[in-house]
C-alpha cells in the first residue's frame, strides 16, 4: 500500500509494510532521513494527518516518531512539531557499510539529533570546558616540549603526564603510586580494552562485574574474549560473596554506575581479600572521584592494596571525553603486560598529554574542578529541591557525588516516563537499560538523571521537561 | 668470581657469570645501570682496563659495551670515553613490572640514551614540526568547534577532519574514498590492530606479509591471533603468486619498506585480481606516500578497486608521530565492523583532530609537505653525492621516495658497520633486522639509513660518522 504524502514540497513516500506496521513505518521514515530524502529540518506532518492519510493509528505514527526522535533521527520541540533532525548528514545509496553507522548512532545510543533537553548520563557540562585556559597550557606545553617528544613515545604514554597524575592521585585520591606505573589510555573504554586483552592472554574466561553497569563495558570485555559474570547487589552495594575463581572483577566503589552508593567499607575489604587470596585482579573504575558533595571524597579502594588493585581514572568527567585521555594505576607486575596489550606504542597524542601534565601542574586542572564541583553541587540541589516540590512521588537517591542522580519511579512507570520524556523532547534513560542481562535482581522503576549534561543556559529548561514528564502518582517506597 | 671495581667512586660489582662470558658481562652492566647503581652520566672505564681487572679478553668487554651502546643503556661518545646514557631513569628494585621496561626501551628498539648521530628510520625531523602554525591552527579550531565535538564522538573520528583526508587523499593520493568510510585511528599500529581484530572476529587464521617489513607490525598481528605468512621477493618487489586463502595481505605498494621499490604494475594487478577472486582484503600500508622525488607519486593501489584495498594513511611520517593520528579508508562493508573493532568509540583525542583538518583545509599542510620535501630531497642528493665520493664501494638504493635509503654493504659486512657505526655513536639499523623470521630469502649485506631523522644541525655530522663507519672494500655486485 504504497502512499504518497506531501507537504512543504517534500514528498513522503512510504510503504510502511513488513511484520508490523510500526516497524515498517519506523523502518521507512528511518530510511527517507538516511538517504536525505527528508532533508534536515523538514517538518513532518502530525501524527493526526498522518496516520489518517496511510490510514492506521495515530497511535501508532506517534510511536514511530517516538522512536526515531529516541534514535536521534527526528527531534520533537514543543511548538514547532516533528522535524527532521538537523545532525544527521544523509548517506548516499550504494555506500552500504555507512547506512547503518549514522554520525554516532549505531555504536552510541546517544542520539545525535540534538533533542531540546539532554539529561543523559555520562557527560559534563561540555559548555563549561575550559577552552582560554587549555589554549594557553597548550602553548606552553608545545613550546617547551622536547623534540623527541614529538616522536613515539613510551608506550605508558608521556612521562611528564605520568609525573603529574602521580602526584595528583596520591594527594586528591589516596592512589598510591610512581609514574612508572601508570599507562595512559584513550579514555577508560581503551583501558578496560587493554585489560581485556592482558587478561585473556593470560588465559583468563571469565571477570566478575555489578548488576548494574554499562552494556558497553561488558561488550569491550566480551570481544575481548572474557564472559563477565554480575555480583549480587543489595542495600550495601556489590556483594563480592560470590567472588571465586573469576579472573578479575571491575567495580565503582566510589560511586557505583549508575546506582550512585558507595561500596561498604566491610566489602571493600572483602574484596581486597578476595584478591589477596586467589590472585585475582581488582579493576577500580574511578569515574568520578573528583565530584563529592556532602563529606570528604571516598580514597580510593587501590589505596588498600596497590599489588592487587588497578585504578583507572580519567579526564572524560572532569574536562570532557573528547580528550581521550584516562589512565590505568597498575600493580608493579602487569606494566609490561598491559604495555604490549596496548600495542607496545603511546595511543595518545602527545600534545594533548603534555597540555593535562601543564593543567595538572600549574593548578588550572584544581581550579576547573573545584568551579565545576561547585556549579554542579548548586544543579544538584535545584533539581532535588525542584523534585521535591513537584514530584514528591519521586525520591531521588545516588545524589552525594558525580553528575547523576536515580530517580525511583512509582513501580510500573519507568518506560511510560521515558516515553512521556521523549515528548518533552527530553534525553534521559532509564535504570532498566543499566541491568547485566544475566542479573538476578529485578530493578526498581527509576530514571537515570545525567545533570551535569546540559550547558548552563539549557538547565533550567532541562528540569523543566524532566518534571512535566515525570509521572503522577503515590510515593516509592522499598529500597 | 665476583670482582669489585670502583672508578670515580662508582662500584661496579659484576659477576660476569653464566652461559657465556660477553652475556654474563652484558647482563651484569644493564642491570647496574637499570637499578641506578651507575649513575646517568657515569664513565665506565676502558675496555682495557675492565678486561685486565676482570680477567676476560678486551674484545668481550668491547662488544658487551657495543650491545649495551645499541640498547641505549650507554653512550660512546668519542672523546670522551663510554658513559651510562642520560636517557634511562633507573628503575627502584622491587618493581619488578617496570624494570624491564625504562622509557622507551623494550617494546621500542629505538635507543634513548641519545647517541650523537641518529640516522634510525622511521622518523621524520621532528626539529621541523611547525610548531607555530599547528597553535595557529589549535586556536582557530578550539575556538571554533561546537560543544558536541567535546564530549563522545563518532567512533570513526570527528566528521571535519574525515572530510578534510576525503578531499586531500583523493587529490594527493588517488584515493577513492567519502567522509563515511574513513576511519582515524591513533598511529598504523593501532589501524593494524583494528584490522587484526575484525580479521580474527571473522574468523581469519593467516594473513600473508612482505618478506622485509616491521616485526612490531608481524608481533601486533601475532597477537590478534593472526598467523603472518611472508611472501616472496625479487627485483620487481613483493610477488603475490603465493597468495591462495590467506584472509588478508599487507603491502606497502608505493614505497615497499625497507626495500625502496614501487610494486611492479603487473603486481599490482595481481594483488587486487587474487582479492576480486577470493573475497580477500588488501591492506595498503601508504607510510610516507608524500615523499616522492624523482618522478609523479604513485597513486594508491585502493583507487584500483576501493572495495578490495584498506588505504591506511599517517600523519606520522608527513607530520610527527606524537600526534598519533591516522586514518584508514575501508570498503564500504568493513566500516560498521571496523569501528567495533575500534571500541566502539572514538579513541583519538578531538582537538588535534580539528586542528588537523584546520591544517588541511586552510593549505598549512600542503605547504609544510611541500617545503619537508625540498628538505630531505636536499638530504638524499647530498647523501647520494657523499657515498659516491667517499665510499664508492656502497650502492645506495631505494632512493626515489622516502625518508631512507638502503646502502648495499660489501659482502658480510653488516655486523662489523654496526659496531663501526656504534663505535661512532651512529644510531642506524641493518636490513637483516627487517627480515621476516619464516622469509626464505638471505638479505643482502645493507644498511637501512634515516636520513630524515637528524635535526638540520646535525645532519652533516650524522652523515660524516655513517661515512666513517662504512666499510672499505670492493664495490657490491648483484641485485
Amino acid at each position: 500500500m504504497a502512499k504518497t504524502w506531501a507537504t512543504s514540497g517534500v514528498d513522503l513516500h512510504l510503504e510502511p509494510t513488513g511484520p508490523g506496521v510500526r516497524r515498517g513505518l519506523t523502518d521507512a521514515l528511518r530510511e527517507a532521513v538516511r538517504t536525505g530524502r527528508l532533508a534536515p529540518g523538514t517538518r513532518l506532518p502530525s501524527s493526526r494527518a498522518l496516520s489518517a492519510d496511510l490510514g492506521i493509528a495515530r497511535n501508532t505514527v506517534a510511536e514511530a516518531y517516538a522512536d526515531l526522535v529516541a534514535e536521534g533521527w527526528l527531534t520533537a520541540r514543543q511548538g514547532s512539531g516533528t522535524r527532521v533532525a538537523t545532525g544527521v548528514p544523509p548517506t548516499p545509496s550504494g555506500q552500504s557499510g555507512s547506512t547503518a553507522l549514522p554520525a554516532g548512532a549505531a555504536p552510541h545510543p546517544r542520539p545525535r539529533g540534538h533533542p531540546a533537553h539532554d539529561l543523559l548520563p555520562g557527560l559534563p557540562d561540555l559548555a563549561a570546558f575550559p577552552r582560554a585556559e587549555w589554549l594557553r597550557a597548550a602553548r606552553r606545553a608545545l613550546t617547551t616540549a622536547p623534540n623527541e617528544a614529538l616522536g613515539y613515545g613510551d608506550p605508558r604514554g608521556r612521562v611528564e603526564l605520568r609525573t603529574a597524575l602521580a602526584g595528583y592521585l596520591a594527594r586528591a585520591r589516596g592512589v598510591r603510586t610512581d609514574p612508572g606505573r601508570i599507562l595512559v589510555c584513550a579514555g577508560f573504554s581503551h583501558g578496560l580494552q587493554i585489560l581485556g586483552a592482558m587478561l585473556r592472554a593470560r588465559g583468563a574466561t571469565t571477570m566478575a562485574v555489578e548488576s548494574y553497569g554499562l552494556d558497553v563495558h561488558w561488550r569491550l570485555l566480551s570481544d575481548a574474549g572474557l564472559r563477565t559474570v554480575p555480583l549480587p547487589f543489595d542495600e550495601l552495594g556489590t556483594n563480592p560473596r560470590t567472588l571465586t575463581d573469576q579472573a578479575a572483577v571491575l567495580l565503582t566503589p566510589a560511586h557505583q554506575f549508575p546506582m550512585g552508593g558507595t561500596l561498604h567499607r566491610d566489602r571493600r575489604a572483602a574484596v581486597v581479600d578476595w584478591a589477596r587470596r586467589t590472585g585475582g585482579l581488582v579493576v577500580e573504575d574511578d569515574y568520578d572521584g573528583e565530584f563529592r558533595y556532602d563529606r570528604q571524597p571516598v580514597g580510593a579502594l587501590q589505596g588498600l592494596d596497590p599489588d592487587h588493585v588497578v585504578y583507572a581514572g580519567t579526564a572524560s568527567k572532569s574536562l570532557a571525553p573528547g580528550l581521550r585521555l584516562a589512565w590505568l594505576v597498575l600493580p608493579p607486575g602487569l606494566v609490561e603486560e598491559a604495555a604490549r596489550a596496548k600495542g607496545g606504542k603511546d595511543t595518545c597524542g602527545v600534545l594533548d598529554q603534555l597540555t593535562l601534565a601543564e593543567f595538572l601542574t600549574s593548578g588550572a586542572y584544581d581550579r576547573h574542578v573545584r568551579a565545576a564541583r561547585l556549579r554542579y553541587r548548586r544543579r544538584r540541589d535545584a533539581l532535588v529541591a525542584e523534585l521535591a516540590r513537584r514530584a514528591p512521588q519521586v525520591r531521588a537517591t545516588g545524589i552525594a557525588a558525580g553528575l547523576h542522580v536515580v530517580l525511583r519511579l512509582p513501580p510500573g512507570t519507568e518506560q511510560a516516563t521515558l516515553r512521556a520524556a521523549s515528548w518533552q523532547d527530553l534525553a534521559v534513560e532509564g535504570l532498566h537499560r543499566y541491568r547485566h542481562p544475566d542479573a538476578t535482581l529485578e530493578p526498581p522503576d527509576a530514571l537515570v538523571v545525567g545533570y551535569g549534561t546540559p550547558p548552563d543556559h539549557a538547565w533550567s529548561g532541562a528540569l523543566e521537561a524532566l518534571c512535566a514528564a515525570l509521572p503522577e502518582g503515590d510515593a516509592t517506597t522499598g529500597p
